[in-house]
This record gives C-alpha cells, sequence and structure tokens, in this order.
C-alpha cells in the first residue's frame, strides 16, 4: 500500500449554530480544506456522521454532500460507527489513498445535533448503544458511563476530584482554541458544584451537544513530496476495532477492550511505542472517559488514568499532553465531526500553527476516535516527515 | 490491487418478519454466507443499512454486527448510500480485500423496514431525497418516480402498457426464487388496474416495504484457487457515481447519469461491453427505474427500455435477461440489503445453482443498486473464470 500524507485540514468555530443547516457547515469545512490543500479536484468523498436521520432527517450523506461541494459525479460515501464516525470516514479515505484507488480524498466529518429537542438528542445518541438491551430500559450515555466511573472508582481509587482534573485540563487547553465551543476555564470546585446528570458525572463531566464538521484532504505521500519541500503530515498507522456494544457483556467495565486493540495494532503498523508520542487527541465524551482512555492507550498504568492526569503529565506542558485543543469536553462534540476534527488538532500541531496551545518539538501524535461506551474505537498515528 | 473473489453468499426468505429482530434477521444471512464459505474466521465486516435509526432505533451497527457475529474484536464498518447501501458495503469489502488490508471480508446489507408504521416509513425513505427541497414539501418517492416516468412517457412514448411489462416479467422471474417476498405472477391489467399510488405508478409498480439479509465472503482470488478447483466468481470491476440528490437539479429527469457515469467506468475497468453481458440484477425500484436503469447501462437504447421490455429482451428466455431473482419488485426491497442480496443472485447463477430461474451459459454478470431517485450508484461486474 501507498504512504499517505494529509495536505489540508479544515474545521469552524463550533456550537449551536441555529442559523446554519447541516449541509452549510459541513460545506465549510470541506471547502476550507481543500483551499488549503489547493487542489483543483477530489477524486472521491467520504463524509463520518452518526445519525443524520434522526437529528435532521436527512440520510444519503454522501450524495447529497459530493453535490454540495460542486464535485458529482464524484464517489460520495458516509461510514457511520456512532461517535467513531469521524475516525472511521478518515480511515476509510486513508484506504482508498493508501489502496490507489484514488489519489485525492476528502474525508469529513458532520453532525447538526441542535435542530431537535433534548429527548430526541438523548434518544439519538442511546441509539450508539444496545438498544434492545439498553437504550430502550432507559439507560442514557451520561448514565452508563456513570456505572463505568463508578467501577473505577471502587476498584482503583480514582477520585471525583481526579475526574474534575480532566475537564479543568481541557477547558484550560480549550481556552486557547478558537473554534471552540465552551472556550472557558474551570476549577475542580466548579465541576464538582455544577449539575447532577448521572451520579458521579455532572454537567461539568460531560462534553457538550454540538453542531459542527471538519474535513481533511489526503493525497499519496510522493505526490505532496513532489508539490512542495515539506515538512509532511503522513498517516503512520490506521487502526479499527471492536468490543461488545452492551456493557454488561464485557470482560472488564472499567477498562476500554476497543482501544486497547486498535492501539496495539497501530503501535505495531508504526514501530512506535506510547512513550513515543509527543501529544494525543483523545474521546473524552465524559471525564472517565479520558482516565480510561490514556489507561487502554498505555500512556498510564491501568487504574492509574485519574492520578496521572491530577499530576499534570498530560497537561499541555506535561510529558505527553492529552487534547490540547480542549478535547471533546471544552471544544465541542458534534458527534460525526469529533475524530476528523481531532486529525485537524494533530495536523495544526504538527505544523507548529497552534500559538499559545502548541505543543512543543510536535513529532508523532495519535487520535483516538471512539463510538458509544467503547464498542468501536478507530485510532490514527502521525508523524511530521 | 488483488484480484477479489466471492466464494460464499447468504439470504433469508424476505417478507413481514415481526417474529425476527434486525440483528437475527442479519446473523442468519451472515452466518449462511460464513458457512459456504467455509472459512474459520473473518478479519472485517461491512454492514450497508439505510436508517437503522428512523426504522428501528439503532444506530451503531458496524459494533453490533460484529459482536453478534461472536467474532468482535474485528472492524465492523457500517456504510450508508439510502438504498444502494448494499453495493456500497460490497465496494467497501472490495477495497479492503483488494488493497491489501483484509484477505476474508464479510459483505453485508440489512434493513428491518416494517417495525414501524406506513408514514414513519414512507418519512424514513423519504431520507434519502433533498429533504429541504424535496421531502419537506410533501413529495414522496413514489410521487418523484412518477414525475420521471411522466417526462419518460410524454418525450419517448413509453406506454402504460410497456412500465406494466416490467412488473409483468419480475414477478414470474420471483415466482421461481424461494427467497422472494411476492412470488406471485401478476398480468399487466392486474398492474394496470392495481392502487393508484402516485399517478402513474400503481401499487404494482411499486417495489415493497420488506425485512430482509444478505451476505457475502470476499477473499483474494489467488487465496481460492488455492483452496478448490473452481470455478470462481471473480469480481471484474467495481464503480461508484453520484448525480444531484434533488430530481430538479438534473439536467435531464428522465436519464439517470450516476448509472451511466459508474457502468462507463465498469465496463472500462473488465474490457467488456453492455453486449457481452450474460444477465443483469437492477435497481427496479419502480418500473420505470428499471426502464431507466437498462437504458443507462447501454442495454437498451436511450428513450427505448420500456419498448425493449415488452419486446422480451430481457426477459429470462430473452437476450439478456434483467433480474432473474425477480429483482426489488417481486424478491422486495429491504434498502440496506438489496446490493448485497443483488450479488447473491449473481453468485448463484454463475455458479448454474438457480434451478428453474437459471440463466443459461452465464459468464459475465453486473449489478447496479441505486440510492433515491438516482444521486448515487454502485456497480458491480462479475466473471465465472
Amino acid at each position: 500500500m501507498r504512504e499517505v500524507a494529509v495536505i489540508g485540514v479544515g474545521m469552524n468555530k463550533w456550537g449551536e449554530l441555529w442559523e446554519k443547516s447541516h449541509r452549510t457547515i459541513w460545506t465549510e469545512a470541506a471547502l476550507k480544506a481543500i483551499d488549503e490543500a489547493k487542489v483543483d479536484r477530489v477524486d472521491a468523498m467520504v463524509v463520518g456522521c452518526m445519525s443524520g436521520g434522526l437529528f435532521v432527517g436527512q440520510e444519503h450523506l454522501g450524495a447529497l454532500l459530493a453535490e454540495q461541494l460542486g464535485m458529482g459525479p464524484i464517489p460520495g460515501t458516509r461510514v457511520e460507527s456512532a461517535c467513531a464516525s469521524g475516525g472511521l470516514a478518515f480511515r476509510q479515505a486513508y484506504l482508498a489513498v493508501a489502496s490507489g484507488m484514488h489519489d485525492i480524498v476528502l474525508a469529513t466529518g458532520v453532525e447538526k445535533m441542535t435542530d431537535v429537542d433534548g429527548g430526541a438528542a438523548t434518544f439519538a445518541l442511546s441509539t450508539a448503544a444496545d438498544q434492545e438491551y439498553e437504550g430502550f430500559h432507559g439507560v442514557t450515555f451520561p448514565g452508563l458511563y456513570a456505572m463505568m466511573a463508578r467501577v473505577h472508582m471502587q476498584r482503583y481509587g480514582t477520585t471525583r476530584e481526579q475526574l474534575a482534573q480532566v475537564a479543568v485540563k481541557n477547558h484550560a487547553h480549550g481556552s486557547l482554541n478558537p473554534n471552540a465551543q465552551f472556550p472557558m476555564k474551570v476549577t475542580a470546585q466548579q465541576v464538582m458544584s455544577s449539575a447532577m446528570v448521572a451520579d458521579p458525572m455532572r454537567l461539568l463531566d460531560c462534553s457538550p451537544v454540538t453542531d459542527g464538521a471538519a474535513a481533511a484532504v489526503l493525497v499519496p505521500l510522493e505526490w505532496a513530496r513532489k508539490r512542495s519541500s515539506g515538512p509532511f503530515i503522513r498517516v503512520a498507522a490506521s487502526a479499527h476495532a471492536t468490543d461488545t456494544i452492551a456493557l454488561h457483556d464485557r470482560e472488564d467495565m472499567a477498562f476500554l477492550g476497543s482501544t486497547a486493540k486498535a492501539a496495539e495494532q497501530a503501535y505495531k503498523q508504526a514501530h512506535i511505542g506510547p512513550s513515543d508520542l509527543s501529544f494525543c487527541e483523545a474521546h473524552d465524551c465524559f471525564t472517565i472517559s479520558e482516565v480510561m482512555v490514556i489507561e487502554a492507550l498505555g500512556i498510564a498504568e491501568r487504574g492509574q488514568g485519574g492520578k496521572l492526569t491530577a499530576s499534570g503529565y498530560t497537561a499541555l506542558d506535561g510529558k505527553i499532553p492529552v487534547n490540547p485543543s480542549g478535547g471533546l469536553k471544552s471544544k465541542g462534540h458534534p458527534v460525526g465531526a469529533t475524530g476528523v476534527a481531532q486529525v485537524f488538532e494533530v495536523v495544526e500541531q504538527l505544523r507548529g500553527a497552534c500559538g499559545a496551545r502548541q505543543v512543543k518539538n510536535a513529532r508523532w501524535a495519535l487520535t483516538q476516535n471512539m463510538g458509544g461506551t467503547g464498542a468501536s474505537t478507530v485510532i490514527h498515528l502521525f508523524e511530521r516527515v
């Protein structure tokens, strides 16, 4: 397979974008990436979107958005893996270029979540869980992650304060990101006294409901080398794994098996280990999620994710910064877009274009995007070359 | 890229399967294909499903169904392109094997459409059209195809009787297919006097609402050759193209541009032309659809699809049989499954295993699966080698 590089990325300011439609939000991000890549064509497009049907009453997004781009009749493919839809779209685009099927592929993600009311949005999100055995019986996503948090706290002694530190750190990072939905700093005390959602998950432990999109242009690395002198952002690994969709079927509710499996494959493909990472963008849909993700990625020892976070190890000035973008927590979480927005941050960081939130001397980066309570994970590794 | 072969297929008896759940229907078809392929593992799975969200309140199907198979943590990818979701799933599986990323890939499609009432099903299907410019204003799919039919009739002189002949032919074929939902023969008179849905489309001009699934196992052709003496079913071409999603944006409402574009690419890849086809499985969601599809595929001259059908050219004993399976019209149309079920028929036909509906001396076959009013088309060519 061919080596692949990302030569352009785009996203917009995320938030409650009531004055813009689903397709408009997507098109803004897509055109930014194409402009930045300085390409005059795209051979294929992939879009990750979790539930166009339930959020905006629109499926068939591959065709709709290829037309919106003014680039029909190119193949437009929509992929879905709940909140990992964006990461999976990037992976499909990577595969299309790596295989030689297409030369210039646009990977995108989009979700417009605020056109429906809170109850409908909660239902739409619950379709990422096992509806027949979880959702239809009333459990919501904060409820599922709350159970995971309780097990983690009970088994490993993870504290309420440690969970809060994930939010404190990510909002501090997000305060430096002009695209973030909630760029305000928060204190541990504010997190711990915010409204209860599902004990122990409080409002400031949860990522928000967001409208937004992100896009990236992928080409063969050799093709990029012919056009400019670099540095280039090389896709060093692509991995995708699954776990049981229902939480009660897991061997261990306090461990993210699909993330561990995908990480193992990705490190092997790139011949590196977690200690080589300059930083990573992780799927912090809840504060407990990031704690468990850094354990599954091998950044923290099993059970030590909370303690490591509280130590500052994963802060912007720590050993391995996690979520310099602000993460889902502060930047926002338009579910289908998140995985591609992680790539946006990685590319900007590896270019050294992140200003106040720049990770120093960044060379290796990892994106970890997961669906549901971790039933699917997509991981990519990137290297500045 | 590597050459790819299909070594196992599975589907179930389609219909209103109220006693079975979405995942059960899928699993039946998937396990049949795996059993037939005689493989003891699958490296990845792709599922085509149009709207798990609106039909059964379940997204995240890649993870759910990989687990259902008992084969997690394999990558499970869901793709969507409205009624072309199954064809697109097959294409993604093909790409995964052809590229060398995976060796044994399961391509599947599923839709459970009868758990919601007629109004909700009509809404779910309308999400394949341009909701903001078509669906929200009240037009339904029969309405959109009725407009296409009117233009075709007005411009080319296509008659009501010719349209009816598509249904007569496909129900005659379907009467020989044990998996068909409506295996009864119909007469042109019955079609033309059935209940009006959207003038000139009557009940028997429309494909039904169906629950069903289909699956196929893809491997490298060389790998298949090492296991048995053949004959083998080789995937000779894979093409995917788009058109405007809204009908009013088309250059020509009476021509399927995405099908013509994808067909052109597919014939080029396989170095054959339409006259080389032994038969094809075409997307006859309405009688007018098949008339327009055979024109876009180059089987009929432009405007002559109705006349050619009435002549018997596309019947089982004609020059190029179209839809020997009975097509969407008689076999049923669980939207996400249809594209993979077309592959099921092709493989069975090329093996000579179709009994009373067998196409004589079949060597080359084409599957054409489209979404919406033709905003997306996926075409595959197959050869018995």
